[in-house]
């Protein structure tokens, strides 16, 4: 195993100790248990995010004025356990309820359930809300039903601009579900990725295969195939993507042409520029984009399209202003 | 070869039509001859760079508000010509002088040159600056002298500001010249990464192997080594790296912890804790970081850090919003 690392057990611990040191204007970590929380609190409805470690950015990069109040960081590829997300829940709840914005994995949906069940005894207002955006396969390794992968980063971003302007639960809820219902997801991976504490690759894949429809954890997908062109891979994800909530001619979407983690952004926007130009075949314009590292899986190589139907609602809560670790703009 | 693309011999044309796609509210390619250039232009000092592709965002991606005027992308990790440079610096020359901030390597230095002659007939002022901070080793493949390498991030943004502010010529220059002399960098490789037109690693490395040095085109480094621990492997960069330049007790830095685009964010935060930890124990605070992909080698895993000594004028500077595809604060 060839890591940047000192021991398998402190990684997480040691990367969150340099999140702290870079980006002590924006954020807070708390140790014991792990937790990460803005600076400077929020009053009103509070976001709390999290799962396994290894994707960063995401959700640590995105807690910060205009999206997440707190973050919950497992172990690589592990949920993070119910007293975190007790603890985070509190820490940032304003009176004004709380969202538990939940990506579908069966510990994840577990843990976040205990927690909201500890801070409904507490009195602590909390609603979950669950992203299950992966169309690439129904039931995987780890969840019933969808995977929760990209979509929960543009979540991230309108629910939390929703909160920041003073949305009441009720409303920030709504832009939720909204986004649950219309983002919609799809990656693949060209290798696969270690975990520190295994020691060995998480699956194995040929010099000239693909793992076309993988997870963020390495989850089969649809299909082990060839490699094949960059438009072709990017027309085979895109296109299921784009009709799965029926987007037709005429709608707007943000697209996000994500990295796996160990991709160049010389390949990503190559990538980018045949999602726009399909998408806009189909009469389906781009209207806002991210493009880069924002839910990755370790090292692995490859990438993932997220589409999120925007309407006039939407963009204005996506260019609303955000400062986090992961994504910042107008401030 | 495992890569994202169509044809190789398209790669970079096809990154710059996605770039264009994604950033067309910051940016405009030109594409016969190959350059960016800002949306829209500014008065005053102009700032031309350009290299090689392959390092993105470097340097397309640092084009926009506070930073670059304009950036000439050569074929990957190959000087771009006199000609897409000289077609840059008229497209934005606005009679205040034009720098052009040139890497050190033998190509670039020679095709700059030859461009800063051509737009001297045409009378306009040309004055280059060659950023030679990579601290690893002497001479180099491409490069007599030091490579120029992460400094030259950290300078765009610092003379971006100032020419954006409207200082003139002469100061532009200065600011330059305050980089190049208090800028050092150093990296390592765990991996190697693949040309898309050679379609083989450009080193081979073993399983248990570093390259301590590296150079961001896989050039050789000071030694090829065994993996060690991240905090030894920091240590033996930083303290070069800050002794180069006689930074002492009580002195301040900007630092970049920089992947070399396929090292995973969990282990670059984890780094620049340790590289924080070992400029303190010298009494060198680091009071700006970037940490991050910024100037990348393909899919090489590995990283590099780079100090700026810092001053009230330096933070100033740094601190000026920024607008571009790869860099962004306060707009």
């Amino acid at each position: 195993m060839k890591k940047l690392i000192n021991n398998p057990d402190n990684v997480v611990k040691e990367a969150l100790q340099g999140m702290q040191a870079a980006h002590g204007d924006i954020l807070k970590v708390n140790f014991e248990p792990a937790f990460i929380t803005r600076k400077n609190p929020k009053k009103g409805v509070a976001i709390v995010s999290g799962g396994g470690s290894g994707h960063e950015p995401m959700h640590g990069g995105f807690v910060g004025l205009g999206m997440l109040d707190a973050a919950c960081p497992g172990a690589v590829f592990t949920s993070p356990t119910p007293d975190q997300m007790e603890a985070a829940t509190k820490a940032v709840d304003a009176g004004k309820g709380v969202i538990h914005l939940v990506k579908n994995y069966t510990g994840d949906i577990m843990n976040f359930q205990m927690a909201a069940d500890m801070c409904a005894s507490d009195n602590i207002k909390v609603e979950t809300v669950v992203i299950d955006d992966d169309v690439a396969v129904k039931d995987s390794l780890y969840t019933a039903g969808r995977r929760g992968v990209g979509s929960t980063v543009l979540t991230e971003k309108i629910i939390g601009a929703s909160a920041e302007r003073g949305d009441d639960l009720t409303t920030v809820v709504k832009w939720a579900n909204y986004c649950k219902d219309n983002g919609r997801s799809m990656g693949m991976a060209l290798t696969s990725c270690t975990l520190p504490s295994v020691g060995k690759p998480i699956f194995e894949i040929g010099d000239d295969e693909i793992e076309m429809g993988v997870g963020i954890h390495g989850e089969p997908g649809r299909e082990r195939m060839k490699l094949k062109s960059a438009n072709e891979l990017v027309d085979m994800m895109i296109e299921p993507v784009l009709s799965d909530t029926g987007l037709k001619n005429g709608d707007e979407v943000i697209l996000m042409l994500n990295g796996m983690g160990g991709t160049p952004l010389i390949e990503l926007y190559l990538l980018y520029n045949r999602a726009v130009e399909t998408a806009g075949k189909k009469g389906i314009k781009v209207v806002r984009s991210l493009v880069g590292n924002y839910i990755t899986s370790l090292e692995m190589q490859g990438f993932s399209v997220t589409t999120l139907k925007a309407n006039s609602d939407i963009l204005k809560l996506w260019d609303a202003p955000v400062h986090t670790a992961g994504l910042r703009w107008g401030v």
